[in-house]
């Protein structure tokens, strides 16, 4: 908290000379350069923590939407970040190949992320659940691990994965509890008559049993939540996807200035939460500096 | 937040399949078996949020006392944890070599300690800080990275490099601090001031120009924070310093079950901070438990 | 040597299983998927070893001719390689992306690249040393290490690095034995009067002083050596440059028989030394088959 | 070859600088400090090539011998190896943990091994194989990897484990090879017996059917190959076995002369070849040096 004066110094007869050697024993954790880098970060314990606190079944909407509110902190925190994606109680949160934070150590960017996400949910709490206080020992927290992409077509495939498995889990979900909460089946029956199942089976159950068309569930449980700064959308025949050339410009050829000055550009830019989909072309091709990381014009 | 059911499923057309190559991108980060593991946090810009803030200088009681607050919460949320070492606005976690906890996986131990750290720091903010709210966006929040030791002499170095540091740190704050507020000087020629000085001069300074007599500052200040699982002291005579082969004892030897009970028989004792020199052997020697990681008999 | 039965088993009283939590130490070292794999070997201590061996200055033809033939038997050895490029006492030898040769085990990797080449270059040295017979214990080694490239266009500019390299040292070291062992000068006073020069200097000095017009140097001083797998060459236009998107294919798409039959058929093609540009696209433009690891026709 | 002059340099309009960004890419692989180091070698596809080169069964003892021959002069090589063993077509070298050889990097270390024994074993194969002359492609190569371990009880408990292997290994081979080439057996046929076996079955069948005494077999055969550097023997009581405080000082703690000194006194000393027991204690009280790494006295 006060200043920190690092120098080697003495108190009576000691010194830290003596025991400095211990540094030796940290390892550098750089990661690649020019590849993509997504921190993952997860709820711990939250099946039971969603029970203690009494989340809704088979979405919590406070709940998501406290996760948002926290991811929108944390984006804002961070301006390199160029993207987020959030289901359940877990968020991706994406850094661009040309990224120089923390000059690209591992422990330190997914640290400041997980600390920086639980801060604020803690914070935020009372806002989404105010009749529910936090009752230690039972405090939310989260874990969190970074991984690397190569390519582009890497990085899409990793955001796809994640929206592809959230539509099964909540197509799932949806089902199941329906089948519980309205239809008055023990969870051991309702998981027995959904084993083996395909998504077109589900539908059908949730219509005709309970004239559900899942269609019109939230978008935000479909498809989770998109996270990026907004500048002016484009037209996607115009605007060119990026390709790799565009996007993985080896990071030496960007000066720190320059980094200095595209950072404060997206501080200036809003961060949206969108519930759209991610894996089609279109959603990329609309907003082309989400890959290209080149900020766009600012919406009037 | 629900149950995952995290089979590969089917909507409508889209499958996870196709994606989950991207898994194969995650790379292990097991740390070497029968090591000691030391993670050590640390406020992200504290300099600033503690003017922010303002924080007493050259120590914040309320400060010193929210960070054991969090500490103490931490070691009873993971009884793996042998020890803890607190200075300033960073803490230093051990785990002991046998320790199996997620599997010895570095980013989930890291992130772990870091969010739960973190989720009671801002939990309990208001306790300790009744009347100075937390204003976002100036959370506090924190970093961590995992180091390994591969003996206990440097793991007992490693804690002592950090309360020798806390030493001198806190015997130059102090000085420079009393100067600047009770001398009236400014920071720029207290600083002159202090420059190559050593100890002596620094407590004669405080002493002979302010009648502070360094020795009775609070130990918090000058020794730091240490947390451990608290058993009935043994005579540094009949305990025997456990030698590397005591602490070292291949992780394989201990079963799932014996671990489950340590862990248990753990959670039992209660977390104490206390603020002593850790340097010397009698602290070690008094509490064998801590680097045989065998609990001791709890204090009647 | 003998076919080995792992199965533990018991001699006397002795098992290996008391010892078999060893194995627990052995840290995994799989490179990232989907990246280029460049594994760079370089000769140890072969400035004395030069000197021992009597090589010639600035060049020695035949220690060049032997690293190609030792490489040569590398790349037929390993149909996996694409390409590999030498010069000096250096050679580099890269995989494509969808490697998945020994799993992409970095030690495996490097130290089977490296021990292969030594093999053959210690057994082809009477080959191209006839009258040196190798001294022991002066031994030519090699010592190796893998670097990975996320993209096409990171590894064609490592390439470039190299070749440009070979360029630059092979000028001044052409200009400075010309000055020693045609000008008579010490090697002093060429070092000295070369500090500073650039390559025009160089050219001038090789050419007013001693005649020698550098352009009609030996290529393989001037390149170095490219050694790939020979099919057709295809006219530039036609063929496309391939693209990240062509040459990045998840591994995952490819299956272990089809990875078979495509070793099969690079064993076919003759391994070619070629010393001619590979800075420029033509080159990669007339044999696609490099970059996209995909077989060409085999040359009638 | 040529001294390398690495300077950033310009041939034409070409330099180095705009690719030299590439070297970001080299990650660091620094061993942690302070713990022993292994370097373990392995044959490729030495069952395919014992029988292209008909090595005898079970044991080759001219084969054993070339492995032995190789492995001295890696020891000579590199006299920062405390001990080797070797084992079929295996062998274990051994780094102190003071050692700071190539600043204690992984690939450097792993490879130069690899490839000093690779050049050792390929020259001097026509000493052992006087008949039968290598015949590319079917050269001996190896593969290698290294592991740290912590302690020097986990340190010997991996020796244990090798010659342990070796031993169970051993008698197998030694019980089946009889079994077919004596007794007629179909190689098949003499592993159904053997299935399920343990030592004594497998020593009866030797001596009952053979009237082969297990224990006369040779030394080698049983034991494998220890290499150490000689010294004078010490009595095993008088000799204290160095604890992990001993074996496990500091690296910072040896300058930089100080090694040199210690390793021009090792280069003295002869590499001896021996089939021993290193299971139990007395090989290692009698010889200290080899934990300790202090040169002992040289034998008269």
């Amino acid at each position: 908290m006060c200043p920190r004066h690092k120098k080697v110094g003495v108190v009576g007869l000691l010194t830290t000379s003596r025991y400095e050697y211990v540094k030796a024993f940290e390892q550098p954790d750089i990661l690649l350069p020019n590849t993509w880098i997504v921190v993952r970060i997860d709820g711990r314990g939250f099946h039971k923590l969603s029970d203690h606190y009494v989340f809704k079944k088979p979405n919590d909407l406070r709940a998501l939407d406290l996760m948002n509110a926290a991811a929108v902190e944390v984006m804002k925190d961070l301006p390199d970040l160029c993207i987020a994606y959030g289901v359940s109680d877990e968020f991706s949160f994406v850094f661009h190949p040309s990224c120089q934070l923390f000059e690209r150590r591992n422990a330190k960017l997914v640290t400041t992320i997980v600390s920086t996400f639980t801060a604020h949910y803690i914070h935020q709490w009372g806002t989404y659940f105010p009749s529910t206080p936090l009752q230690p020992p039972y405090l939310p927290s989260f874990d969190g691990r970074a991984v690397i992409y190569p390519t582009t077509r890497i990085l899409r495939d990793y955001m796809s994965w994640r929206q592809v498995d959230c539509h099964i889990n909540n197509l799932y979900n949806t089902t199941f509890w329906t089948m519980v909460l309205q239809g008055g089946m023990s969870n051991t029956d309702a998981e027995q008559e959904l084993k083996g199942t395909v998504s077109s089976d589900k539908n059908e159950i949730l219509f005709k049993r309970f004239g559900i068309n899942y269609n019109n569930e939230l978008e935000i449980y479909k498809k989770g939540s998109v996270l990026y700064r907004q500048y002016e959308l484009q037209t996607p025949n115009s605007a060119q996807t990026p390709t790799e050339e565009d996007t993985s410009v080896p990071e030496s050829t960007q000066s720190r200035s320059q980094q200095d000055k595209l950072r404060k550009l997206r501080r200036k830019a809003q961060v949206v939460v969108d519930h759209v989909d991610i894996i089609k072309d279109e959603f990329w091709e609309r907003r082309p500096w989400i890959l290209s990381n080149k900020p766009g014009k600012l919406p009037a």
